[in-house]
């Protein structure tokens, strides 16, 4: 059968389509999506939720003209496949590939790269303001998930759309996916509403907005306190929204796309920001996805075994399971171990340590600034917080690392996932910045263990240690076995490892973290050349190892490889000790071999999605490069920098 | 007359007074408050607000055992003087003196040092928890006002306050400050409560509470649900809290203590997360105070003359000013320019762009984070939004300027005032990493103008740029007549200027802002010596001129000065471009010379409060120091590291 989606080129070509059509639009739309992420991998579950509201969206809506502005972003496959990207749809999250994100370089229709929660509403209201500003009559519409609105800066921003004196639609995504995952307020109120809601009430719902909101031309203020008196008898959910001055329409069906149009072209013309309360059903259309939503939320790719079931393709162990089982022995040992997420139970490994203590476990949802704040607070009461956040998005928490764990000195653990390059997620999730982040706070040290046993070793001692603690490890498979021996040695503060020291060596690799494979197979390519070389496991990007400051006394070259931006790193924490120590030595010959110094490291810039291996080469991160790098300094040839992404 | 206040050591001593005695001893404490703020400096009006509140507080609760949290913290005085602080209190903000905020150092009362918004709900959140594992049956107390409850933290920390199953009451100190601030919503609502309310009605209000609330024992749940029924009827204002399921009572008056204490007593023994709402009056019994609470905020020395008015020690003309009056220069210009700042319109300058561009002035409240994204969204619509706020503060949009502004690579422009040390203010609101946290992003700028000229210049480019900029400057006096005449040029992107040469020079002072008046001061004093020397305003930290990487390879020890911490400064970055020159091109002078490099910066720790100069001399941002390191090169001695701290 001829398939309404090959007729499909943009949103234009959706506007003349029938109900039915478009429900079989988005049938085909929903398969298109799910067939393709199980190749791929991405996110599964929340695209499949928001086919309908998608469709709806464009086809009332001129997103050339007007914006829409995604929150968190992840599930904008839909509107990727509508606005003339499907035919690379099968290239999702792949190198040169599409974005698995919006992405303004990829289309007119993505206003914001995205990835990180709570921007929606926020970006939105600053283009409320400039299409004010300009007076022009662009739309602007926002589209927010329950797990997202509970962040703070959704909050900021919903307490400050006011300032949008014009048209500003607010569509609150509700999968209820929240409710699972945090036990917080507005989750519970959203709660409430929904089981106080039947199908019937919803349907009901729908009709009466529409009955007050004319369809055609701008409603007055009038026709809108009628609506709201109105609906205040009949559904109670708008009480959280009216205390912040926002008028509320809902809850309504999300997948009922004939309704949905008929709302959106009713509720554009008013000129003032609403919300509108839209219930979708995360992974409609795919059972395995459907029944567990939590697992098909980010996927690998799997196979898909006709609709009943489906085989998840087997990954090797990685460093957050390593971490998960580690956190877990903590917990078991000593009953102050307190472990905190921000609504990443799954991508930080705290399945385990949860099902085993689950009163001991925190999640606060998409708020990682109250996660530290909570932290704070329980290590001043004597407890031991480990606060599992990735990279990227701990990001958000930089001022409460500052002023709540580093300014008082508490013992808080950050356990930082997805440090360095993060892969098929790209731009939005790289954890590129976190040591530079982390070394700048007084009393914070950052640790950055090889492999699992050197995982555990520094957790161990960060469950001991007086201070504030940051142990960063990447999104990567383990090493089988480890690493080296030489690493079954506990942490001491600022203590690297000399895992290879050579005879007479000129040359010495210090890697930062599980780089070090890369640095050791270096190490053995240069043996087989007569090349002797020292090897060393930095194991603290902060405070820096006196030994490895010493390196340049012994006249060495200092190559030093960390999966991080160049930019405030550790090769740039080594090069500022160095200078010091070598100012108060006044050894000239230290003074030389800190000049020789090379450093490979992250560029200062964005690297595009794409396998993380890849992204490593890129940046120059692999035995290869490190091999070149000692045959020029030999050769007396100028060591290149790194090389270009693509 | 013998005052009651001189009888007063500890909190204790409190708590056998008769109510007519706490109010004297109330009156005393205004006294006592204003006069020594008078000479000091510090925040005066949020302090007379809430002396009565103080009093009650400790009067009713153990605050050794129990535990209060403040908000931003700055009203504390009150506080410190009941908690055996009183006799220091004249050396408040002063160096060796008492903080201006609480501070764990100098007391048991204070749980944590504090100066950011936010954090007080979140952290005694945290501090709940801890209580509700160990058992233990302290009270806890937060404390924060109407302007902080509307930080996104805020809001993170009261949609997760259910995770609490024990105590923990939260003190609303309503003062209608953030309603001259700002038109957020939160601030609306609470003014309108604040309209329908008579006073009659607060003591109602108060009394009302107090029957339905048992005053000896542990409520019960249907006691609390009794009240809110009862309660409902007369008063609506809980509406906003009630809908994030936290118990709401109030409004009340914040200045009748006897009422207070009745309240606390009441209310302490309810078993879960409450939330009273009280009114004081912000500068409250100083009549200067009270008809203008903003002038008196923060403040520095001035004159007492009687009641009815007060001369402020003029001051001379600052960065700030120089700024705001640049901005509204811009402003006339292109009307694209909008301000936007985080409820710092005074202290940021703004305050003439406000008066002569109303419509292009934004306040946000402090809400920070909401400030970045609202300016990413006008710079997508093609408008140039320049945000405002202190180095401090801006910590808290990190993401936000990695995400919707470095990412997108929009045109914002930061204002970043307050960079550096900034005197009395002390640890919490230095500006020591603004650079490194910048500089780290891909696409920014940042730019450190030396005096009035070079900052308009800066603000000029940045105006004209394509890509996110970062301006910085501290909280100082400006030269009168400006720096140096080579100033006197455009800004060209990582240009630095050359403002002395010396012929045969060996050595290059390079200074990033206005310290470059020390370096100049210190080539002056090595000139009369015979010793010619470079001085080099950077004026861009990033991206690092050329021209002073070349200086390594002219084999010059060059001697970095930046008001800014050590780690992943100025010198840091100048390191990292000057290693990867360095092997790039094999030179060995040149790499000889980045191994003598001499930084001069903040060191890895926090800088006590005192007067901005002395700060300044600790961490070695002297002419004199500049000096002496150069004698010491010349010696072949070797350079000492920073000055420690007194």
């Amino acid at each position: 059968m001829a398939k309404l989606l090959d007729t499909i080129h943009g949103p234009q070509d959706i506007k003349s389509l029938t109900a039915e059509q478009l429900n079989q639009l988005a049938d085909e739309m929903r398969e298109l999506i799910t067939v393709s992420v199980s190749r791929t991998g991405g996110h599964l579950a929340s695209n499949l939720g928001v086919v309908e509201l998608t469709i709806a969206l464009h086809y009332v809506f001129d997103f050339v003209k007007d914006r829409l502005l995604w929150d968190v972003g992840h599930q904008c496959y839909a509107h990727k496949i509508l606005t003339g990207r499907k035919d690379k749809f099968d290239q999702l999250r792949q190198e040169a590939g599409l974005s698995g994100f919006p992405s303004p370089a990829e289309s007119p229709y993505d206003a914001f790269s995205v990835g990180h929660a709570g921007t929606a509403i926020s970006t939105a209201l600053g283009m409320a303001l400039g299409a004010q500003y300009k007076n022009s009559d662009e739309k602007i519409v926002a589209l927010v998930g329950d797990a997202s609105i509970v962040n703070g800066l959704s909050f900021e921003a919903l307490n400050n759309i006011g300032l949008a004196k014009r048209q500003m639609l607010v569509v609150l995504n509700d999968n209820s996916m929240a409710i699972d995952v945090t036990q917080g307020a507005v989750a519970k109120f959203l709660a409430g509403i929904r089981l106080s809601h039947t199908y019937e009430d919803i349907r009901k719902t729908t009709s009466r907005i529409l009955e007050h909101l004319p369809v055609f031309g701008r409603t007055m203020e009038g026709a809108l306190e009628n609506f709201k008196k109105t609906l205040r008898m009949a559904i109670s959910p708008s009480r959280l929204f009216e205390s912040l001055n926002i008028p509320y329409f809902g809850p309504v069906d999300g997948h009922d796309i004939r309704s949905l149009i008929d709302l959106f072209t009713a509720i554009k013309e008013l000129d003032r920001p609403v919300i509108l309360h839209v219930y979708t059903k995360k992974g409609k259309g795919f059972t395995p996805a459907d029944t567990n939503p939590r697992k098909y939320h980010s996927t690998g790719p799997f196979e898909l075994n006709g609709e009943a079931g489906v085989s998840a393709v087997p990954g090797k162990r990685s460093f957050t399971e390593a971490f998960g089982d580690a956190l877990a022995s903590l917990g078991a040992r000593d009953d102050k171990v307190v472990a905190i997420t921000a609504a990443m139970p799954d991508g930080t490994g705290l399945n385990k340590f949860r099902k085993s203590f689950p009163a001991r476990y925190i999640d606060v949802g998409i708020a990682e600034s109250v996660a530290v704040d909570i932290a704070a607070g329980l290590a001043k009461q004597g407890f031991k917080p480990f606060v599992c956040i990735y990279s990227t998005f701990l990001q958000r928490s930089i001022d409460q690392i500052f002023q709540e764990a580093s300014l008082q000195n508490l013992p808080v653990v950050f356990c930082i996932d997805r440090a360095g390059v993060v892969g098929s997620d790209g731009p939005t999730h790289h954890g590129m910045l976190d040591i530079g982040f982390m070394r700048m706070l007084p009393n914070v040290e950052v640790l950055c263990p090889a492999d699992e046993q050197d995982l555990k070793l520094a957790m161990e001692y960060a469950a001991g240690a007086a201070c504030p603690i940051a142990i960063r490890y990447p999104k990567e498979d383990l090493t089988e076995g480890g690493l080296a021996a030489e690493l079954a040695v506990p942490y001491h503060r600022g203590k690297s490892v000399f895992v290879r020291r050579g005879e007479n060596t000129r040359i010495a690799f210090v890697a930062v973290g599980p780089i070090l494979s890369e640095a050791l197979r270096a190490a053995d390519i240069l043996k087989e050349q007569g090349v002797e070389t020292d090897v060393v496991s930095a194991r603290f990007a902060k405070p820096v190892d006196t030994a490895i400051i010493d390196l340049f006394a012994q006249d060495k070259t200092v190559i030093i490889a960390e999966d991080h931006s160049l930019s405030c790193g550790f090769g740039s924490a080594t090069l500022e000790e160095a200078v010091r120590a070598a100012a108060a030595s006044d050894d000239t010959v230290m003074q030389r071999a800190i000049g020789r110094t090379v450093l490979l490291a992250g560029p200062d810039g964005f690297i595009p999605a794409a396998a993380r291996h890849r992204q490593l080469a890129w940046i120059g991160l692999t035995a290869e490069r490190m091999v070149e790098a000692v045959r020029q300094i030999a050769a007396g040839e100028s060591v290149g920098l790194w090389r270009q992404n693509p």
